[in-house]
């Protein structure tokens, strides 16, 4: 039987997606899983794919993937979840024996700007890309033609400002483009012209933001997923909360300290 | 010249404090830096002490060491944070040579709740203990006479609740059996009049709350210390804050797609 998994990851616990000897890669660790878990016997045989190969570096709560399998969907999250090693499997489906999780719905990604920028200005540069255009200058990959985008989001949370950029599908190193762009325009380095000739096809080269603040947020398709709660993951999710709840708490006090001259 | 430092460390990345054999602890690994960037020639010269050995898994801003070494007290902070992994040096001051750290002004412990109870039934409880009175009840160590804490103040951040208890000194554990005597309080699991009767010379076992939330945020003598504040230091500073700012996030997003279904 033919199983999605929807898998969160942090990525900065990986050395990118894609399998590679000798690195601990997100598909690599997968497969391990997979395999030590029994859930997968030939890892030839299990068809096994991937939505989006994300970056080094860029983490994800919803990535998916799918395999050939030989337990229940519900059995599967556990008996992953047990062997996986800083990934979490949370949601899962049975698909046709012919699904290929690349041919999704709809890709969201969610980058994190921890810098003191206008989102009216973000927003006003983020408004240029829905719709259909030319991204060649937005990916490294090969000409790719048209493609579209349908939403670019920005909000302001407690620490962070939040763009949230969705699309059929994205082109190697798109999002940290766009996101460059409209960075380069809130910081008045470059001019919404810029942007919109670009998208008419002048190529221009807008860098790249780094990948650790870019996550893979979901992928969704025609059908939905079923969420699978065990009580020991969440346990475990609550402990790993408190240890970053108070990572940061530590590095917060120690830089109020450094600046102030003592702890406050 | 003696020379006492500031030290910061996150508890969690070490072994507990005092030195033992084949574990990483916060005074060997400032033995280990110390030595490597030859600022103590020879550790048994030289009068190395730290003002508060704390529990494994507790944390520091503020902890004190001091030794007699061989560097102005303005390069020493370099020097060493150059060589010790986890452990930050921000401030200095030249001590006399009979100096020990012990002998402190005050202590001043954070202890971070992360738990929805009332500050004011906190509060309440938290104001029997300054004072002096038998402290027996809250500490594994042999009978110590009476003790005197100077405050205890809670109050709300937006995360957490913060228990800042300040005192000459304290004895093991002491802080965390007046926390878990104040939580039992908030939770009405315990009496106002049970403290009382504890702080009196009534023996009780109020259990002891995790140490990874405690902090021991400064000691403060009748000296002040010069904080150095090296660019190279802050960078790496900013770039420890932003992993923990998305590891949190990270965590936080995964809890949301799991608690409701989806990504939001």
């Amino acid at each position: 039987m033919r199983v999605a998994l929807k898998i969160a990851y942090d990525g900065q616990r990986f050395f990118g997606h894609q399998r590679q000897p000798d690195r601990r890669t997100v598909e690599g660790e997968c497969l391990a899983a997979l395999r030590s878990a029994k859930i997968l016997r030939d890892p030839r045989e299990s068809f096994f794919r991937s939505a989006s190969r994300t970056d080094r570096g860029v983490s994800a709560i919803g990535n998916v993937i799918a395999f050939n399998g030989n337990l229940r969907p519900e059995a599967i999250v556990g008996a992953f979840n047990d062997k996986a090693r800083d990934l979490w499997a949370w949601a899962t489906a049975e698909v046709p024996a012919t699904f290929h999780p690349r041919h999704a719905h709809e890709r969201w990604y969610r980058y994190h700007l921890y810098e003191d920028l206008s989102v009216d200005a973000l927003r006003e540069a983020g408004a240029l890309f829905p719709g259909q255009h030319d991204f060649r200058s937005f990916t490294s990959d090969p000409p790719a033609g048209s493609l579209s985008v349908r939403r670019v989001d920005v909000s302001a949370s407690h620490d962070a400002i939040l763009v949230d950029v969705r699309a059929p599908s994205f082109r190697r190193g798109m999002v940290r483009r766009v996101v460059a762009a409209m960075v380069a325009c809130a910081r008045e380095e470059l001019r919404l012209a810029d942007i919109r000739a670009a998208l008419a096809g002048t190529r221009h080269d807008f860098g790249m933001v780094p990948p650790e603040p870019l996550f893979l947020m979901d992928v969704s398709y025609e059908f939905p997923f079923q969420v699978v709660r065990k009580p020991k993951a969440l346990d475990e999710w609550g402990a790993l909360r408190l240890d970053a709840r108070l990572r940061l708490r530590w590095l917060g006090s120690l830089g109020d300290a450094i600046s102030s001259g003592g702890a406050t």
